[in-house]
């Protein structure tokens, strides 16, 4: 491509709040140009590396026998009343009526439709296993959009859906997908991670997601110092602390105006491994919420995700002390002890423990020689603690350690959360009606473009892995008023397109900063700078990964 | 590909209300499957073909320049306020909200979004011209969505538009982009018309049509004889018929309840050709309606498109007498005279005549000797008629013909339709800021693959041309339980890879009968039939096309 007849528009002005390197640069190199808040357009740089990583999916999961299809975008509002999902998906489904008042969704993802499509239409094991993919248009109302493609509403995402007769075949789809993934990403010429997961709002029995490294990742990854395991912050597991409870008398200590850990740790001259802390949330439903206690140890913090989960809501948000007061609660003084008409959670590394200290329910009071077990017959226990950088791994002991990623894949064990209300079933061996036993598998491709960004850039723009740039190598004219160099610079894109060498020549009539100055924020991995040696038959061959000349 | 690990559920049962060919193959041979209303999935043969079309597309407009993009699907409504199309476009341009209440739509056509694109990204006439098009999905709130993909209101569609320093160069890319769709459509494989078309919604000063010709086209157009003249039926137009008119006195003729042109012209013994007939509608505009009144000979028909541009009107809706009596005028005996006080329009061709007869505005009266000049001072006149089959060809004088045609294609000369009230400037050679000169460029891919269909079928399904087929080849083993033909069609299979051809080899365990009849429901080409004769060393090779075997 000839850079005066491309549409490549490189602007020194960043987007307003735009803090991330790939939502500026992209910008700056003109890949991308926003249309309103997470919508953005391609322009011609961006379409090409958006097609690149599409065709590297494609290649790769073709090659495993997935098989691509393209499902609506615009969805019934039906197909997620069926699912259970209407409600519960929140905000960031956007619905709307037709002409004709028909309720529909703008797709965020297709587990339902995907559903439908199969139902009736394969109906024996022998048609089985079968894995769809599709790579297309979702559309997420988040409340933040932010960050250029890396949290968009409108982008493009490759999901892909298998249909199995049983879950051992699930998993060996599930392994497979990993295995595939891990190419992909490894083809994108990225650092990343295989995490465990929460599998959110899209539900089964297991999940994992693929982490892009970066700092400017949006995700918490607790990483093993030692062996391989690596979890999302909000799926993350430690082994369980080895505490030395000590027994201490039931009965109520004085803890006048004391309602932080810290103070009561320093009061007591106690540890705050010791004591019961209580962290109150509004849990939304559906229909209507109710207000829980999450009961954990004083030296813990809660994970969010895992308390959302252990009460199977919505959405969890905080309360305030008046709200606390209203149902009768003492803020700063509450426990576990006679609090049964509250609906509450306890940690599970709680279960076991005595001589713990925790609120008496009462002002300027707490309870000592606490064991949670005196709080009731039925506690419902869940793991609902934020893992700390040094807790150990739950697999060799050795220092856990934070790290920043972002998402670009997750795939799910889906097991039958949506064939089964869907009903879609298939006839097993035996001629007997079952449902699908079903994994699902995301990848969010425009996304993928910002993370190789943030991963593959220096202070003066983007440095494109070679299997995605939008060219291979570019050409600068030091001086197009000199025929030689001009003539050369001809000669030379000529004989490179001929060998499939994907090329920008840059002809156009600026001086030569300018031409180093676009070359350096588009990021092509090799520029030819044709000048002054040219009399001496040399050009220089410029890398734009480290800015080396040879 | 092998049968038994694709996804192609053929059926028996045909959609509901199918009335088209391409409806019923189309879904009966598993390439696509309905969500809602105008709302399909493709399923992965559907796939295949989308790609394959979408291919030969992008080849021919990266051959001579074009340049793709992806815009925005979900697009900002003020966009289309700022273009004042947002009430124009009526209803199939699908409005809702977001979760913060900012307006959007979704996207049926991109010219805003295009506009705002360049607007202040190409800014000089050195950076012209620019032809961007993208290939991408839109949203068409259809009233009566129909017919499968060829009226559809979610489809693919490739939409470009380009940008000029002048009207010179957009007629030389016009002129370009129309032998650039006519190599695109004869790679297809199809018999089409290009014709002379009505520039719709989309505005402009002039568009040409891409007709695929088929019985079950929805639009009818007019074509010569004799010369290559072509027009769609809203944009036809004729060589004006010689009338000997006489004069006849001026007055008025007891015309007791006759109030048809037929009824008048036997009665008064004179040819239709003789009667002004008078056509009421309402005219619906951004704000507001009102009844217009269209004057056209007694021997024509009303054009409605022609009748709706005459008076800029977004649409024409019919009137009831009631309507007509309420405002003071005289059903069955409305004529120009004395009219002066409602909104008339009268067709060209009446420009001149004289002696003719129309209604007197009174109960049982109609006037004769009339010119219509007669009717005031600043008569509208405009082009209303519909050309009927057998009129002169405006080229020519040939007789002009009726023809059905399935629109797939259109190009605009939009000159500065959108970019003049978007501000959307570059500077010229002489410094002067002035608005790009524009043309766009439509095809509509997804009902490419029904319109394919509609030329290329038989009783038994689809028939693909090879540039588009899904494979080329299908193996059918005539006996699986043979041995020798299952080895010699794995061997066929791997060959035919090898050599790059597409293969689907039909190895399911289903009798012969059945995997012809999906042979020739899917519509492969080729199929090549391993069956007894191989004992003899010899296989059949069938051609889908004429079903003659070899």
């Amino acid at each position: 491509m000839r850079y005066s007849r491309a549409f490549i528009p490189t602007t020194k002005e960043s987007p307003k709040e735009a803090t991330l390197a790939s939502h500026i640069f992209l910008t700056r190199a003109g890949f991308i140009s926003q249309v309103a808040a997470g919508i953005y357009n391609l322009l011609p740089l961006g379409k090409i590396v958006l097609e690149k990583i599409s065709r590297i999916v494609r290649e790769e999961l073709d090659r495993v026998g997935c098989i691509e299809v393209q499902l609506g975008f615009v969805t019934p509002a039906q197909m997620w009343r069926d699912s259970q999902r209407y409600e519960k998906y929140g905000k960031e489904l956007l619905r709307f009526n037709d002409r004709k008042e028909q309720e529909f969704v703008l797709g965020p993802t297709h587990e339902e439709m995907m559903v439908e499509l199969v139902k009736n239409r394969v109906t024996s094991y022998k048609q089985l296993p079968l894995n769809l993919y599709q790579i297309n248009l979702k559309f997420r109302d988040e409340a933040r959009p932010r960050f250029g493609l890396m949290r968009g509403r409108e982008f493009m995402m490759k999901d892909g859906y298998s249909f199995h007769a049983d879950y051992e075949d699930m998993l060996r789809e599930f392994h497979l997908m990993e295995a595939t993934y891990r190419r992909i990403f490894e083809r994108l010429g990225l650092k990343f991670k295989i995490v465990d997961a929460d599998s959110g709002a899209i539900g089964g029995s297991g999940s994992k997601e693929f982490m892009v490294l970066a700092e400017s990742g949006e995700d918490t990854i607790v990483l093993c110092s030692q062996c391989d395991y690596a979890a999302n912050l909000e799926a993350a597991k430690r082994r369980k602390p080895e505490r030395c409870d000590l027994l201490h008398t039931t009965g109520e200590i004085h803890t006048p105006g004391l309602t932080t850990i810290e103070e009561l740790s320093k009061f007591l001259n106690r540890p705050k491994s010791d004591f019961i802390k209580a962290v109150a949330k509004r849990a939304i439903y559906d229909e209507g919420s109710e207000i829980v206690l999450f009961f954990i140890s004083g030296s813990d913090e809660l994970e969010e995700t895992k308390a959302k989960n252990s009460v199977n809501a919505n959405d969890l948000v905080d309360v305030s002390s008046d709200e606390l007061s209203q149902m009768g609660l003492v803020p700063g003084f509450i426990g576990p002890i006679g609090l049964d008409w509250v609906r509450f959670v306890v940690d599970e590394e709680l279960k076991g423990r005595f001589g713990m200290v925790g609120g008496a329910n009462k002002v300027d009071y707490h309870l000592d020689g606490i064991a949670i077990e005196a709080a009731g017959d039925d506690i419902v226990f869940a793991d609902l603690i934020a893992v700390q950088p040094g807790d150990a791994c739950p697999c060799c002991g050795a220092p856990l350690e934070y790290s920043k990623g972002i998402e670009v894949g997750h795939i799910f064990q889906l097991g039958e959360r949506y064939s089964a209300p869907l009903e879609a079933k298939f006839l097993d061996q035996h001629g007997k009606a079952r449902p699908f036993v079903m994994g699902t598998y995301g990848i969010g491709v425009s996304r993928l473009m910002a993370a190789i960004i943030e991963q593959c850039h220096d202070e003066r723009g983007c440095q494109w892995p070679l299997s995605v740039a939008p060219y291979h190598v570019a050409i600068i004219v030091s001086n197009i008023k000199d025929e030689a160099q001009q003539a050369y610079a001809a000669d030379l894109y000529s004989a490179l397109k001929e060998s499939g060498i994907e090329v920008l020549w840059d002809d156009r009539d600026e001086r030569f900063g300018v031409k180093m100055a676009d070359f350096e924020l588009i990021g092509i991995p090799y520029g030819i700078i044709v000048g002054k040696n040219l009399a001496e038959g040399s050009v220089e061959l410029l890398r734009r990964s480290d800015l080396s000349k040879e």
